[in-house]
């Protein structure tokens, strides 16, 4: 299983567009050591042939175009053969809407996301020009499902999930009723029984969670903020870590303490926001994650399981 | 008045993501002389610290980050003044939905424009999150408006407006009224009264937008297709241009044709289509347009009226 983060970073992206923070201001003048990212996407394939998209981040265009293996083969033509979407953040499906041009597409998703995305949402019928233009497959917390392509070829790779709590996205709040489904957790196994675990958002660590990320060869975790009140501490919010859906990824009951046992070879964190110190390649907190055997996700890291 | 080009492309932009004609594959391949281009977005300032974007595109992101004079000069902050929509087609507006982050935006658009945007569209709500984060002001083919920031303070341009013909996007069609200001042509002049034609999209010069171009120094137009029928003949759609809501720029009835007398300064082409032989800089319809006085825009392109 071929693995590619297009994109690692939270909504808003880094630097962010209106931000000068200490770390925006840093890597646009080169003040600090680190690396922009753009918005979290990621690109699995069991084949190296047949891609499956994780999340559709509103730069999936440029991010298309920085991975060859996305590139078309023909006159009218993708590699992208299924996207699967983990909540209805902006984030994550407004890169669906420059996904038209006539091309069919399969996509999974919860039914919570779904309506999240087609209902009372306009824009979407620029995805409905014609019959079967977007395929959309149920995800649920039930059984395993084989992803397949629009034509119902299979890819190789079948899809688990679990609940993710978090904390819905602006422009759905109060317009539907609640669903532990809005926010999901998933892991993608091939044939060989190979694992990817991928929670890029969480407000906890729940054991159907680490029911996902147990015997993934690789996990992929939230990693937007490092602490609680990162952005308070920064004057750029009252909002807390937690209070939007992320489970800080340090001190005492953070992630790395919390999965301190997980044996996963890979562990790497993505959805980093842009006031997150790990952001800085000689922060303390990088280090600190270092030594715990955690990574930070780069667009452009790739990774084999 | 400093005009930079942020994007210069057509919707999809080139090359296109699943697009593997000639020119996308030449570009991505070297094998064609050709600069890749972002979708069509433009940034103009009377002052020079102060901007105003004419439109929205997909891209906003990494267009901002592409043109130092729009970023932040304080922990949240953003040169961007107000954002002017020339119409509600998706490669438009979208990158409204990207300009969040809790930041005021004046953004100036038809009544029409801003229906097709706000109503039946939830995720316009990510811009409701507190009173007056988007000041909508409306656009119309009347008097000259006098641009404003967030606070009111005036920008140092006044625009104008009129209808241009053209086709809804399919996600608003037949949802509205036709209105003739869904499209529009606009022209921006500056305290000294120079002045800056915008014309994006138009499926016809009619005499209110040559009126428009008259006496401007710089005159942006569109340049989607160079034929009628460039797409049907590259097999990759039964639309022609026309019917799409574009002049073709070539022919004997193409707007390089119908405006040779045109006196502006700088006449520029942009929003150019993945399939425009312009976009070959080694092409005979490049040459063409340029021994006729026009320039073919690219991603980056400034000029100061």
């Amino acid at each position: 299983m071929r693995v590619r983060v297009l994109g690692s970073a939270a909504g808003g992206g880094f630097p962010q567009w209106n931000c000068g923070c200490r770390l925006c201001h840093g890597v646009r003048t080169g003040n600090v050591r680190a690396r922009p990212r753009s918005q979290e996407c990621n690109a699995v394939s069991a084949d190296g042939d047949r891609w499956v998209l994780l999340n559709a981040s509103p730069e999936i265009r440029a991010q298309i175009e920085a991975f060859l293996a996305l590139h078309p083969r023909g006159s009218r033509h993708t590699p992208i053969a299924a996207i699967v979407l983990t909540s209805g953040d902006l984030d994550h499906v407004l890169g669906l809407l420059s996904l038209r041009e006539g091309q069919r597409l399969a996509v999974y998703a919860t039914e919570a996301v779904r309506r999240g995305f087609v209902e009372g949402n306009r824009l979407a019928r620029t995805l409905e020009r014609f019959p079967g233009q977007v395929l959309w497959r149920a995800i649920d917390d039930g059984p395993a499902t084989e992803l397949a392509d629009p034509d119902g070829l299979p890819l190789g790779l079948t899809l688990t999930a679990a609940p993710a709590p978090g904390r819905p996205p602006p422009h759905l709040k109060g317009n539907l009723p609640d669903d532990p489904l809005e926010n999901i957790g998933l892991a993608l196994a091939d044939a060989q029984g190979r694992r990817l675990a991928y929670v890029p958002g969480t407000a906890e660590i729940t054991p159907k969670l680490e029911a996902l990320m147990a015997g993934a060869e690789a996990v992929f975790l939230d990693g937007t903020c490092w602490s609680d009140d990162e952005l308070i501490a920064q004057g750029l919010s009252q909002a807390t870590a937690r209070s939007m859906g992320h489970l800080p990824v340090g001190g005492p009951d953070g992630s790395l303490a919390t999965l301190a046992g997980l044996a996963a070879r890979r562990r790497i964190l993505i959805h980093l926001n842009n006031t997150n110190p790990l952001l800085d390649e000689d922060s303390a907190e990088r280090r600190a994650a270092e030594a715990a055997g955690w990574e930070v996700a780069e667009d452009g890291l790739e990774i084999v399981l």
